[in-house]
């Protein structure tokens, strides 16, 4: 694990660890925004130096009161400012002046109030901050809870009515909202959660939310991290903190906001934050295998499971119970969430049958019936077979509280020789749940709450599986300078679209296949180029400043003979001369015209917060009615590229069904995999690139369109050349 | 309300309201399946006489005990059976022959079995039972708890750890499951549900599921009714059942088991049910307003919103809170589970600014922010402004247990004025639940499971404002008889599967617009054909025994002149007599080619348990790649099929999207409601009918191809001919 002593780390250690803390606007009104941190430092024991500000009082809770921060005896590690926005810069400036230089910010009506006078105060604090040194929690936020040392800065009365976590404390939680940071406690404490540290991050005026999910996955003791996100705005360090998380095998779970429009557009207008695309947040999820919490339970239920993590999974479940009802309904839970229940082989059937009566069940669901309760011990011996097979992954199982007590020795034996997981779920009490997880076997109270969790958590292994030390590319290095020379043939000619033709040509570079065509110039010379090409050709016209050329009439299909090309050729330029008289043609492209097959079309597009994304789609009505679309970050490698194929809804057409052609998979996925290098070794000059139609038949695949346009200005330092680094580095 | 005297309830009167019980094998170990009964009947105060039977002892938790079933001082009402599976049978034979009429039977190894054992013991039971005249639940059952006068019949502990409830007691409970009953009657007990009676079916050998749904309907006071599934067998009788709960408004919701193939499996092979599909469920749930419940909590936080059905609701929600992040969880949820949060005008905006800080949020979801603490009145106030808007349909209010507390009168007062759903969700405890609950307000702690519930709730009141009352057809009389003479005629042919012209003759008489053709012999009267139809025409042979024409070369299609026709005749009769020579081939249908259009199946089949029912989707691979299909019961009026069709994913095509041509809706609903009509009235005699395709245009629909075919035996009594009387002959 990282030291915890690194420059960056240490400009959050007075937020989060402080030493001392000094509560200006201190209320000797316990309940209150101002009473409540003085109320927890004193009530939980925290060892470090308390010093309340207000004139009012002299005295708060047995401590000694300061009339206002100049007085203080010595500069505090932190300051709580439980005063209204308008006053906050003040007392900023104030704390400064006596050498505070960290301070936590309750107030609201900062840049999430979005209006005029809201964006002004937190433009203000900002510069505020800058210029005085001070790092600022919040504004707008609920401040921090440090179960380790009893540091709070926070109203919440949560800390106060909950009982805080014995040790080893292990999960950090971090989160945009404060309500939620609320649920998601309670709900983990109920589960036994042993959180080390809670932070609301508020507006995130000067410290982002990436930042402190640095600061807890630097934290020694850092286990599980659980979240609530609305949007991030700091891409790069996000994947930059996950990616370690994921490598060395921490687990992080985040609760994203804004699934829906209704959402997003909630999420938004409360904070200052972007909410980005659902789709993307899922794609960015899956590739650095940050769990994605489906709401405040499952987020409480996963961060559970942190301490289990390490028990082998995947995504074949045993399921055992005394209830053939509860079975069915575990196996559709399981299987509507991705998890399988593999068919049991025959030996391990007979073995099952041993300790179970001919009307109990020895197919997966097993139903061992009620008679079990007369040889409770069979439970673990059933586990035991079923893992020697190895035909599952980890197993639940389903028995009342008292059958789970009664059990409970055997599993925890099972659960210790196989090492695999195993978890128990009852609706009654179970008297020995701490025996139970401390030989490493979570307990439920809830089936589908208990499936949930248990389906991430099995996602999450294979997931690290597909990802961890496998994303290598092995495209040679010298194409990068290939990319960039065509760059600056296009800068220099002035293209912001790059031309069809160029476009291809790169993408040729990269290992593409692509449509045979020339570039013709005149009439007799485009049907030299059909004659050495082969009929059917078609005609396009070659202008990078048209983005639609069919729609102006730029393009002719099924031309059979060099007649045919004459007319075209003139055709094709006098619909241009009509339609769009300013664009600058450089040529008339003579292209194959190919035979048909499926289409399909590969993009990639720049997100504003994590760069350059893949998209994955079928072709034309595919994509826009039924929305058949894959996103995945780069760099997609032909193995991911095969993952994403299969996840299409159209995929059995790719497969040959209803007599289409079964196209060549193969060839499919390399494809892809040279978008993703093209677009690798573009980085920041790309924009947006997409090939439309790539036409995928039994013998190969080919690009018959090709767009490629650069960003505005070439970049020099880039998110997505950054993580294919970070990525394609690992260690296998 | 049905009074509760008929002679059919009069049944499981015995059974369910017992006035004394017998146990045979009556145990002093009141944990064991012999005590509990006894336990139970006891503690909990039955007032009728109980008769533990085991000649091992002489007093049984004070109680004398007898040492056998002849020597009972009077016949019990009903005798619980509590021996193994081999015994049964023997003790019922005592027990008949000392009065007894009713009997619950635990013991499993019976038909779930499913070996030839058990079979046989359940054929003997039923057998014996129908001889004796005895009415038996079970076996394999848990048996049942009757909450009003105390009388168990069963094993399970859940009634002796579980408070009972106070009155009034207005809930049934009905499961093909022992484990869900019990875990539903804790979870909803939890939730104060008061339930009446608790009934387990078991193995179901001689009372069938909807039986007892008919005895709790029909028992006084019986307000809600909550139960489990795994497959039905008498469909008739439950549509009835749950058609008078629907139209008398008391509310029905069933969890089923079997979504999944996996979970169909595991719940078909553990009891003797029939494990019907996922799809034919949810659509007969549909119509008959009958509540989906998607696990164990969800049924009985439904079972729990019973008692608050009669306040208005609908797809319509405002969402209250004081954290806009919880409003953003909440808007993505409810969105998701199909409800609209939807935008609220300026004037409301105006009102509720009021109340409201510059940072908190007016749009729905509305944000108070925490600052309502200081005027927690303007709760009641907002909802008000939002209620007289019209703009909503129901509301849930969001915040910590004390703040609901401090707004519980005005949110009380509310909803009594209103008559509208008021929901509070409160993330600590609320102690003013009760007067809220009682008030009409709603209590619930966890976001996810109150959208779940409300949205539930939502979509039963949308569905009951669509389904009573509404599904008269008017299709004219004579149309039956038409009807019945066409299949007279196929059936004195020898036809199960009636040929095309007939199938296309019959839909047009119904009013489907079906393509122009005429049958001809031979290859001049093909011609003269052709011409009075006009070309291009299409060719296929005609015959009853063949059923995919294409495939052996039985259709010729393009055919634009009076050559092209002749060369077609001969050359499909020659297909035909060289692929399928056996065929009985009456003629060649000459047809018009119809232009094309979007393609659509339209389809009837039998179900099972429930009879006919539809089958709608979009052509061809829609169909079989993306599932594009929609299903509902007959009969499908017009209004019914407009939602059907919108439903289809396919549907923007039929819009008109990216230049497909926009269908005209009013006459491809009509058509589909023909399709209905001919249907219902064949009744009894169908099995199967299908049109496809039916190709759908601007200036119309027309039916291509026809297939219908009867049912091996004409029906007499019918499911379906039933369910179209009772669903037309509603008042309106």
């Amino acid at each position: 694990m990282t030291s915890f002593s690194s420059e960056e780390a240490a400009r959050l250690r007075p937020l989060v660890d402080p030493r001392s803390i000094a509560v200006y606007g201190a209320s000797a009104d316990l309940t209150r925004l101002g009473g409540m941190p003085v109320a927890l430092l004193t009530e939980r024991g925290f060892q470090g130096a308390i010093y309340p500000i207000n004139p009012k009082y002299t005295e708060i809770a047995g401590l000694r009161c300061y009339p206002d921060i100049a007085s203080l005896p010595v500069p505090a590690d932190l300051i709580v400012i439980a005063v209204a926005a308008p006053e906050v810069v003040g007392v900023m400036r104030q704390a400064a002046a006596r050498g505070i230089r960290a301070a936590v910010v309750f107030a609201a009506g900062f840049a999430e109030a979005n209006d005029v006078e809201g964006l002004a105060l937190q433009a203000e604090l900002v510069e505020v901050a800058r210029e005085l040194g001070i790092v600022v929690a919040g504004p707008n936020c609920m401040g921090f809870g440090n179960l380790d040392s009893h540091a709070y800065s926070t109203f919440t009365a949560i800390f106060r009515t909950v009982e805080p976590p014995a040790e080893p404390r292990d999960t950090g939680l971090v989160t945009q909202s404060g309500s939620i940071c609320s649920a998601i406690y309670a709900a983990g404490r109920q589960l036994g959660v042993r959180f080390n540290v809670v932070i609301n991050t508020g507006n995130e005026a000067c410290v982002e939310f990436s930042e402190y999910l640095e600061y807890l996955a630097d934290r020694p003791g850092t286990e599980t991290i659980v979240g609530y996100i609305e949007g991030l705005r700091d891409g790069a360090r996000f994947e930059r903190v996950a990616t370690r998380l994921r490598d060395e095998g921490r687990l992080l779970a985040l609760l994203k906001a804004g699934e829906t429009e209704k959402g997003a557009l909630a999420a938004a207008s409360h904070t200052a934050a972007l909410a980005g695309s659902g789709a993307v947040y899922r794609a960015m999820f899956e590739r650095l295998c940050v769990v994605p919490a489906h709401d405040i339970l499952h987020a409480a239920d996963v961060a559970y499971l942190g301490r289990f993590r390490q028990r082998a999974s995947g995504s074949r479940v045993a399921v055992l119970t005394i209830s053939g009802a509860i079975g069915a309904l575990l196996a559709d839970a399981f299987t509507q969430s991705g998890i399988d229940l593999p068919e049991l082989s025959a030996p391990v059937r007979e073995a099952l049958r041993e300790g179970i009566p001919r009307f109990g069940m020895v197919h997966n669901p097993v139903d061992f019936t009620g008679n079990i309760v007369n040889r409770h011990q069979f439970a673990a011996q059933a586990l035991e077979t079923l893992f020697a097979s190895g035909e599952v992954d980890f197993a639940v199982i389903y028995a009342p509280g008292f059958l789970i007590d009664r059990m409970s020795e055997g599993l925890a034996a099972v659960s210790k020789v196989s090492g695999r997981l195993v978890a128990a779920i009852s609706t009654g009490k179970v008297a020995s749940r701490e025996m139970l997880e401390a030989a490493g076997v979570p307990v439920f109270d809830d089936t589908t709450r208990a499936v949930r969790a248990l389906a991430s958590l099995a996602h999450w292994h294979e997931n690290r599986r597909r990802h961890v030390g496998r994303l290598r590319t092995t495209r040679p290095a010298n194409l990068e300078v290939v990319a960039r020379e065509i760059v600056s043939e296009a800068r220099r000619d002035g293209e912001q679209t790059i031309d069809e033709h160029r476009a291809k040509r790169l993408m040729a570079e990269f290992g593409l296949p692509v449509a045979r065509e020339r570039v013709a110039l005149t009439a007799p010379t485009a049907v030299e180029a059909a004659q050495a090409i082969g009929y059917p050709v078609v005609l396009k016209v070659l202008s990078a400043d048209i983005a639609h050329k069919s729609d102006i009439g730029g393009v002719r299909l099924n031309l059979i003979d060099d007649g045919a090309v004459q007319t075209a050729f003139t055709s094709v330029l006098q619909s241009v001369t009509d339609r769009q008289p300013q664009a600058r043609v450089t040529g008339v492209l003579v292209q194959k015209q190919e035979a048909a097959g499926t289409e399909l079309l590969v993009g990639v597009v720049r997100d504003p917060v994590f760069g350059l994304m893949m998209t994955l789609g079928m072709g034309g009505v595919w994509t826009e009615v039924f929305g058949d679309v894959v996103h995945a970050p780069l760099p997609v490698t032909e193995e991911i590229a095969t993952v994403l194929v299969r996840r299409l809804k159209g995929w059995p057409l790719l497969e040959g069904l209803r007599g289409s052609e079964q196209v060549n998979m193969t060839l499919l996925v390399k494809a892809i995999a040279c978008v993703s290098d093209a677009a690798c070794a573009l980085g920041g000059d790309l924009d947006e690139l997409e090939i439309n139609p790539l036409i995928a038949r039994a013998d190969g695949v080919v690009a018959v369109d090709a767009l490629v346009r650069l960003s505005l200005l070439p970049a020099t330092v880039e998110t997505v050349a950054s993580l294919n680094e970070t990525a394609a580095g690992q260690p296998a």
